[in-house]
């Protein structure tokens, strides 16, 4: 059987063309190598038009990685970081910035709620202390769109710098450094620019960085560091994914030779529109509101059926040669469908058919779809 | 033109085998990688044979980050690590666990001789409050092999825990966990082992991990907390590069099917003896004196020439087909030549007639050879 089609936020299915460039060793001390390096940061830093204010950091590990080394470098050893918290990637942000022994305000939403710009203005003034703030563009654990320009303009008027993880977002949402200032955005390789995992990287604000020398709590994560080595080599400062980066390298020659950011965007839209619709026919509920749901992941009510088992649809449409994503909240019983990654109408039309079809097997087609 | 062989000490040459390996996308939730996942675990301990007393942590991000995860997981926070330096990464070891907030003691030696025993035994004698001692098993800055067994005795009889650094060692140099006593041992994927890089591992003592919860300076490198996730639920923490353990996986089975260690060994023991034969014939000399040359990469005197430069050696061997690495000395003009990588007698007879058609060309070759 073929290997199955991924239908979750990244890892996901690549293109061939983009696992093929792997089939290549290169000297990370090389010239050819510090080329592919050089023309992967430029072009991370063309999506947000960032190229004049900011700088990429590329980094090793994954994204979480490099969010903690944002952070621990941004962040002052004595700073405040305001945690916009509405999913467990924000609470995750929250306590990777106090393993590290920084202090944090947490600002919390329900699960299926955006940040609220108001309230986060309200807290800005409320804590003169926290002289940056932490954002999750797209919530993964539920698929929720943040709404980042907003949030970006309450920062900037407060005076405070913004970090964002933009994971799985960076890439198909669009974010413009001149109209959503942030002091860093985090995203990795392997998300929607459709690369592999093994790294992620950091557009950083040139002066913000320049200035963050000797704050890191760890020399592996310190983006300062990692920066100026960088800057001075043309090498990364530890060993690089050399085969992950060429990967990426492909993934990028293909994103920018569909049309870039507003194709990509569009493509994964549609996606979202014929999986929405879909799922509907089959009576099975979205957990968020149409007005807060990004068209990267979604989250969905297990049919509330009393011998329901995600285990059993996992393996059921796993066998039908697709992989769902298991839920995160704890609040209800859910499970979650990705659109991202190297997918079209085909794929979503033949997941659809995959999940209609387990559904039936296990007896767990909700029982307006069985009456109809 | 096809891509150049590497001699360089990883990122290194690896199979076709090994990097088609990473021709699939794999979930990482599924099944199949968390089997892909324990079974490079079990692998690697069974190396060490350290399967009773051992687990091994996968880690993503390069060597470095792993060596970094070890201390900052098993060094108490008020503990102080003792660091036997004879070379640039012994001295990192040193580096990142002041970084981290941590006290250390240098112990140094000169680059070209091996951390001595009894120097090690009277300096714990002298320090008490050194709970750890961190050591290079092999320093790639020039190729020197540390006296690992001894080194370990003495730790062992001192009552002191060890973390060895075998990045560019383990798996062809033997360490065996019941002759070597140790509480980590860190190294990655893309040396000895000739996958790519992307992902590093430690062996550690399951006592020491199990005791180690929240000493880390950090979220992504608490390998406490990655091995407690990885054990309660087959999966990595955060975003594993899939592709690259499935590459290590692949590696594995060829390392393994040639005869596991001693065959690895054996291979670069004659690489590694080409090698110098016929630098010598070069009239080219080796830095380090035999008794202390690990198999793994040869640090050799640039000719003592006034016009010599590296870059002009390094571009004109690699116009022939391979990559040398750049010396890391500052006492002296070197560069580095590894003789580890998919790479036999043919690839460093290859090697030797381009380096020597090299140094004609550029008029680099030694008087002595010039003459006879």
């Amino acid at each position: 059987m073929r290997e199955p089609v991924l239908l979750t936020p990244g890892p996901l299915t690549t293109s061939l063309a983009t696992k093929t460039a792997m089939l290549r060793d290169w000297g990370s001390w090389d010239t050819a190598f510090n080329q592919l390096s050089a023309s992967v940061c430029s072009d991370l830093l063309a999506i947000a038009d960032a190229g004049d204010s900011h700088v990429c950091v590329p980094l090793q590990g994954s994204g979480t990685f490099a969010v903690e080394a944002a952070i621990g470098t941004l962040l002052p050893r004595d700073g405040t970081l305001l945690v916009l918290v509405n999913g467990a990637y924000g609470e995750r942000m929250a306590r990777l910035t106090e393993v590290m022994g920084r202090r944090v305000v947490r600002l919390t939403f329900a699960d299926h709620q955006a940040v609220c710009p108001r309230r986060l203005a309200a807290a800005l003034a409320a804590h003169p202390e926290c002289s940056h703030v932490g954002v999750i563009h797209c919530e993964t654990s539920t698929g929720l769109l943040n709404p980042l320009e907003q949030i970006a303009g309450v920062v900037a008027a407060a005076g405070r710098a913004l970090i964002i993880d933009s994971m799985s977002a960076f890439g198909a949402l669009p974010v413009l450094a001149r109209q959503v200032p942030f002091a860093a955005l985090v995203s990795s390789a392997n998300k929607c620019l459709e690369g592999v995992p093994g790294m992620a990287f950091v557009l950083a604000e040139r002066q913000a960085l320049l200035a963050s020398a000797a704050n890191s709590h760890s020399l592996a994560l310190d983006l300062h560091d990692q920066y100026v080595y960088l800057q001075r080599s043309g090498q990364w400062r530890f060993t690089p994914p050399t085969h992950v980066l060429a990967g990426l390298r492909a993934a990028l020659d293909q994103y920018l030779a569909a049309g870039g950011q507003p194709a990509r965007l569009a493509r994964y839209q549609a996606n979202a529109a014929r999986l929405r619709d879909g799922l509907r026919r089959l009576g099975l509920r979205s957990y968020l509101a149409e007005d807060v749901q990004a068209p990267i992941i979604f989250t969905v009510h297990a049919p509330p059926l009393p011998g329901y088992r995600f285990a059993a649809l996992y393996q059921a449409v796993r066998a039908r040669g697709f992989i769902l994503y298991p839920g995160k909240l704890t609040s209800c019983e859910t499970f979650r469908i990705g659109c991202i990654g190297a997918l079209d109408g085909a794929e979503i039309d033949q997941a659809l058919a995959a999940l209609a079809a387990a559904l039936d097997e296990l007896g767990y087609l909700p029982a307006a779809e069985v009456a109809a």
